[in-house]
């Protein structure tokens, strides 16, 4: 399951908007099939996995890290048909699919095909990689990560507004890498205004992986952007990556909108910058507490990347 | 040697005004003694170590942290001489004393008995575990560490003053240990009047290496505080371990006479809170970076620990 999970990253965020899946054939202790949802979602996972094992899938067993979907699509065979039909013998599922119109039914029609369904194997990691799906679908709004970069002292520029630069050049290239994997970025307008950033992919073969481009404000954005007028009003998308500034990362931590932190941290001190954040409604420090999980430290070049995952209830 | 080294960190900050040497005593394969220096400076580590070895030490290797002492003392015998009167066949050195009344005459004295002297093995790493004494020898001033504690965006506070707590209680026993290990403690007056602190050492065991107490100060200092004008003002002490606030913590800095920074980072997001730093005097973002290197990152319970040394020239 391990396997298909790590698969089911190479399909994000390219899959939406469907679900990126991972789906690993094996036959006798030999893998025959591999598959992972393809661009615009299609084919599944199952599918490519499927015709990749040809008539080794007879008898084999299925290792999906969603439950096959049940539903009929106009474009294309529904999973469950597809695996029935294939012969399997055995369907290892990580997570049960949150859709509607799935939701079980995948499950139960496998087992009355005398299809032995094994369930909720590393279903935590299966969702956290679908995250941005799995956010979206369950709590109809994007998965939102927050980038910033920022001196020991937590400063993101110096008092002059100066920020380039304060992070190497391999942390910048993982902020790209982080850019190509979300659908939308989002800059507040005095970042707009300060550094027209162009917020493009620049790393070499990812150039087309360039996301939409967001801009909070109340009023109209420029050609190239799309307005959004608070956190809350992000539609259309399943990830965003908020680059800056401090006005911005303020207003979706205010309302509790980040779901993931990256802080680049450069071996520097600047000593009365500009703060990374303004107010964010915290009035007892108590309550900072327990809100977030590390989930990676590591060094990138001289910099150090700290990753934070919100903690949330359910 | 590096046992010998490992054997040199327990004299810390015991051990002054005189270094904390290691030294472990070979025999054919086998430790025969071990010593470091003893809380107010004697009996050195070789004395310690040869007390141990007796009879063995004839014909035994000899490592120690730093060249023994050539020159008289009314404290004691010098370390050269014992060595020599015991027997040994071979010494393995660290480094070299930088005290005039030695500094190479350890060696020379050695050798003229016919002892096979090896020089300079881990120098590096036994020299960073005497930094305070090495520093104070080198450059007449005493070896500074920076304590920092702050929330993700680098607050030491919130807006209104309140700062308990952000660090969990492994940090804040982690701070203590390292309050054990320095011979004076530094705040400002702001810290002082603000949180009255203690400064003790509030680890079972280590009550009595509570420190001298340090006030920044242009004026004077309440009974048990030793007022200091100024970063570069402070006499007498090998370590100084500066705890707050933010004012004596720029002062420090913008006189680079910070040699070591501990970043206790914990898991929550203040906004808009009291900085960490105010202004240090740097004018240029690029003269701010090749200054700190990162020598450790550890979790003390969900708090981050991240420690830095002043990369100095020569």
């Amino acid at each position: 399951m391990a396997v298909a999970i790590a698969l089911s990253r190479r399909g994000r965020p390219t899959a939406a908007p469907n679900p990126n899946v991972g789906c690993l054939i094996v036959k006798s202790g030999r893998v025959v099939g591999r598959g992972w949802t393809q661009s615009g979602g299609r084919p599944h996972a199952e599918a490519v996995a499927l015709a990749a094992a040809g008539e080794m899938a007879s008898g084999a067993t299925a290792y999906v890290s969603l439950e096959p979907c049940a539903h009929p699509s106009p474009r294309g065979p529904c999973c469950t048909d597809t695996l029935i039909a294939a012969g399997v013998s055995r369907v290892v599922l990580a997570a049960q699919d949150p859709d509607r119109r799935t939701d079980g039914q995948g499950i139960a029609r496998l087992r009355a095909a005398v299809i032995e369904v094994v369930t909720g194997v590393l279903a935590a990691e299966a969702r956290a990689v679908m995250a941005p799906w799995w956010t979206r679908q369950a709590a109809g709004r994007p998965f939102v990560t927050l980038k910033l970069a920022t001196s020991l002292d937590g400063y993101i520029a110096m008092g002059d507004g100066s920020s380039r630069w304060i992070t190497g050049e391999r942390a910048r290239a993982h902020g790209h890498l982080e850019r190509a994997s979300h659908q939308a970025i989002l800059v507040g307008r005095g970042t707009l205004v300060a550094d027209s950033p162009s917020l493009d992919v620049r790393l070499a073969g990812l150039e087309d992986r360039s996301p939409t481009k967001l801009l909070l404000t109340s009023g109209k954005a420029p050609d190239g952007w799309t307005a959004v007028a608070s956190p809350e009003s992000i539609d259309g998308v399943d990830s965003v990556l908020v680059e800056g500034g401090a006005g911005a990362a303020s207003a979706f931590l205010a309302a509790d909108r980040v779901d993931r932190l990256l802080l680049y941290r450069a071996p520097i001190l600047i000593g009365g910058g500009k703060s990374a954040l303004g107010d964010i409604g915290l009035t007892d420090l108590a309550d900072a507490h327990g809100r977030w999980r590390q989930t990676d430290s590591r060094l990138l070049g001289s910099d150090r990347l700290d990753v934070y995952e919100r903690i949330r209830e359910g």
